[in-house]
C-alpha cells in the first residue's frame, strides 16, 4: 500500500508552536478535547481522550481500553489512563499540579466542548482556575498543512480518485445507487483505506438535484445525471471529490448546465493563490454561474478545507475573512441543482502553492456519458 | 430488502409526549440540536439542523442544501430554510415570536450544545430569555424503543448477523484484517445497509487483546483469536455484535478463556429483566469472570443501549443508576484481554421484555476454529 510513515509527523514541533501561541493568547494552559486536534498534536487515534498542554508539560488522558494503543501511538506527551471521564481526570490533574496563588487561565475549545462538559470541568477545577474560550489556535495551525500531511493527503486523493473507475463500471440504468456505492467502498477497503470520509453520495436522475443525496435504494434511471461525491480516509487523512456523469443522451440544456458548472469550477480553481481571500474564490465561481443565468441554482458554498477531517477551516464562502496561504488544502466544488430535474457538481481538491495552486485530483472533467 | 416503513413512525406522538414533559421540567421551550434527537422527533435525516419545540409549535431550521429533503422527510414540524446557522435562525425566530413580558426559559441539550453555540444562541436571544440545561428528556424517551423501532432494530441485527458468514469466509492465516472487513462491508452495502454503525473491528492474534482493535493492515497469524466486532446501519438504526473465532489450534488455556467469557456473557443475559438495575447486569458478568480468575482482564463496561446511535443510554456499568424497562435494547459484551497474547469478546443485542429479555442476535456462541 502507500508508504505512510506516521512516525515522521512532527508532533513535538506542533506542541512547541502551540505552546508559543499560548502566551500571546494569554492562556496558562490549553485543554484540547477535539479528537482530531489531539491526533494532530500527539498521534493518538483513540475515540476518547483529553490532552492538556501547559508551558512545560503535555499530558494525554484516556481510559483502559486504550492503554496499549496509547503507548504505541502517542509522541511527546505523557499518557495517563483514567478510571473516570478523561476531562474530569484532566481537571483533577491540573488542580493537583498547580501550587500557584494567582488564578490560572485554562483555555477551552469552545466549538468542541459541550456545555455539560464545561460544567463538569469547572466543578473539578474549583475557584483557582478560570475557563476561557481559546482563540482558534488549532484551527489556525491545522489549516496550513506541512509536507508530511500534504503527502498523506496526496495518497488519499489518489486512492479516492481510483474509485471513480469502479463507479463507472457499476453505473447503468436499473442498478441501485447503493450498489454503485458498494463497489466503490469495497475497492477502497481492498486498497487499504480505513473507511470512507463521509457517506458516499450517488444521486441519480431527479435525485441529483439533492446536494447531499446519499446513495439510496433508488435505481439509476435510463436518462439523467448521476452525481458521484465520495472520499476515503487513508492514514487518517481524508479525500473528497465529485464527478457528475450522464446516463443516456444529454439534451442541449443538460450539456449547457454541465459546461456552466465546469467553467465555474475552473474559474474558482484559477482564482486560488496565496494572498487571495477565500470569499474571492467563492465569488469567481458564482460570477461565472451568474453570467450563465444559473447563479440562483448554486445553493451552497464553493468549498472547504480538508485534512484529518472532511470539513475543516477555511470555508470557501461569501463573508468569510480567511486569506489563502501556501499549504492550505481545500475543495473547489460548485454545483447547479434544478429541483425535479437534476443537478451537476464538479469537485477537486487543490493545494495552495507559492504561486497559485496545484489540483490534486487526477481525473478528467470532460462530461462522460453512458 | 427489509420492508421498512419509516412513515409509520409516531413522530407526532413523540413530540406530544416531549411537550408534556416540558411542563414538569419547567421549560417554556426546548432547543434540540443533537441530530439523532431531531431525527427521532421529526424524521429529518440531514446533517445540519435545529429543532424548536414550544407548547404549541414544532419548527425545524435547516439550510438550503436540505430544502427538498426536509420537505420529503419531516413530519409534524414546520420547516424553515435558513441562510445562517440553524441555531442562530432558531434563536432569532424565538426572539421574534415571543411577546410575553416575563422571561422565557429555553432548555438546551447540555451534552450536545457546544460552549460556542451556547454563546451565539444567548446573543441571538437577548435578555428576555434564560438558557437552562434541560434534564435528559430525549435520552429518557429514546431509551425505551417502541414497536416500530424494535422491528427496525431487529432488521438491522439480522442484516448485521448475516455478515459473520462473510467474515468466516474471509478469515484465514495471511489475509489482512482490512480484507476481512472489506468483504463484510461489501456484503452489508449490497444487502441495503446505509453503512457500518462503527469502524469494523477485526483484531487478530495479539491485536485481539486491544478492545478497540479496528481492522488494520496486519495479516491474520497462523494461530490465535480473531475478535470480530461489527454492525450496520439500516433505515437509521444500528446493529452491534461480536464473535471471537480461533485460527489454528486453541490451547487448553485458550479454551478456558473463551468458556469463561461465554459463561459471563450468558450470566449477564440471564440477569436482564425489568426492574433490575443496569449495574446488577454488569456485576453478573464481572462476578462470573472473577470466579474464573479473569476479572481483572475485563477492562470495560458490560454494554450500552443501541438505537439511532451505536452508543446510547443506558450504560451497563458499575455505578450506573438506570433500571431496566421493557423495550430497552442493549448490548451484553464482556471480554477478557491478555496483553501480548490475545483476547476474547462475545456480544449480543437483547431487548428487555415483560418477563426477561429476548436475545436478538441469531448466531451461535460455540467456539469456531479454522
Amino acid at each position: 500500500m502507500v508508504p505512510v510513515k506516521l512516525t515522521a509527523m512532527d508532533y513535538k514541533g506542533r506542541q512547541r508552536r502551540l505552546r508559543d501561541s499560548l502566551v500571546s493568547a494569554r492562556l496558562d494552559t490549553l485543554l484540547v478535547t477535539h479528537l482530531p486536534d489531539i491526533r494532530y498534536l500527539s498521534g493518538f487515534t483513540g475515540s476518547a481522550g483529553t490532552l492538556l498542554l501547559t508551558p512545560t508539560k503535555c499530558v494525554l488522558f484516556t481510559d483502559g481500553r486504550y492503554t496499549e494503543q496509547a503507548r504505541e501511538e502517542v509522541q511527546g506527551a505523557r499518557v495517563v489512563i483514567a478510571r473516570k471521564s478523561s476531562i474530569a481526570a484532566a481537571g483533577e490533574w491540573l488542580s493537583n499540579q498547580s501550587r500557584k496563588r494567582r488564578s490560572l487561565v485554562v483555555g477551552i475549545e469552545g466549538e468542541h466542548l459541550s456545555v455539560a462538559q464545561r460544567g463538569m470541568l469547572a466543578r473539578c477545577l474549583g475557584h483557582r482556575f478560570r475557563l476561557r474560550e481559546a482563540p482558534p489556535l488549532l484551527d489556525n495551525a491545522r489549516m496550513v498543512k506541512d509536507e508530511e500531511e500534504i503527502s498523506l493527503l496526496r495518497a488519499a486523493v489518489n486512492l479516492g480518485a481510483s474509485l471513480f473507475e469502479h463507479a463507472q463500471g457499476a453505473i447503468r440504468p436499473g442498478v441501485k445507487e447503493t450498489e454503485v456505492a458498494a463497489e466503490m467502498e469495497y475497492a477502497a477497503r481492498r486498497a487499504g483505506a480505513e473507511g470512507m470520509s463521509f457517506e458516499t453520495i450517488i444521486a441519480s436522475g431527479p435525485r441529483s438535484a439533492l446536494p447531499h443525496g446519499r446513495a439510496s435504494q433508488a435505481a439509476i434511471p435510463a436518462n439523467g445525471f448521476v452525481v458521484c461525491d465520495f472520499g476515503v480516509i487513508l492514514a487518517g487523512y481524508c479525500s473528497d471529490m465529485t464527478r457528475t456523469v450522464f446516463v443516456g443522451h444529454p439534451s442541449d440544456e443538460d450539456r449547457r448546465t454541465y459546461a456552466a458548472v465546469r467553467e465555474a469550477q475552473q474559474a474558482a480553481v484559477e482564482a486560488v493563490k496565496p494572498g487571495v481571500g477565500v470569499s474571492e474564490v467563492d465569488k469567481a465561481a458564482r460570477k461565472c454561474l451568474n453570467n450563465n443565468g444559473m447563479g440562483r441554482f448554486f445553493t451552497h458554498s464553493t468549498g472547504h478545507g480538508v485534512g484529518l477531517e472532511i470539513h475543516e477551516p477555511p470555508r470557501i464562502a461569501a463573508g468569510q475573512k480567511e486569506v489563502l496561504r501556501p499549504g492550505m488544502v481545500i475543495t473547489i466544488e460548485p454545483g447547479v441543482y434544478l429541483t425535479g430535474s437534476g443537478g451537476v457538481r464538479i469537485e477537486d481538491m487543490v493545494v495552495v502553492t507559492e504561486n497559485g495552486c496545484e489540483v490534486l485530483t487526477p481525473i478528467s472533467k470532460e462530461l462522460i456519458t453512458f
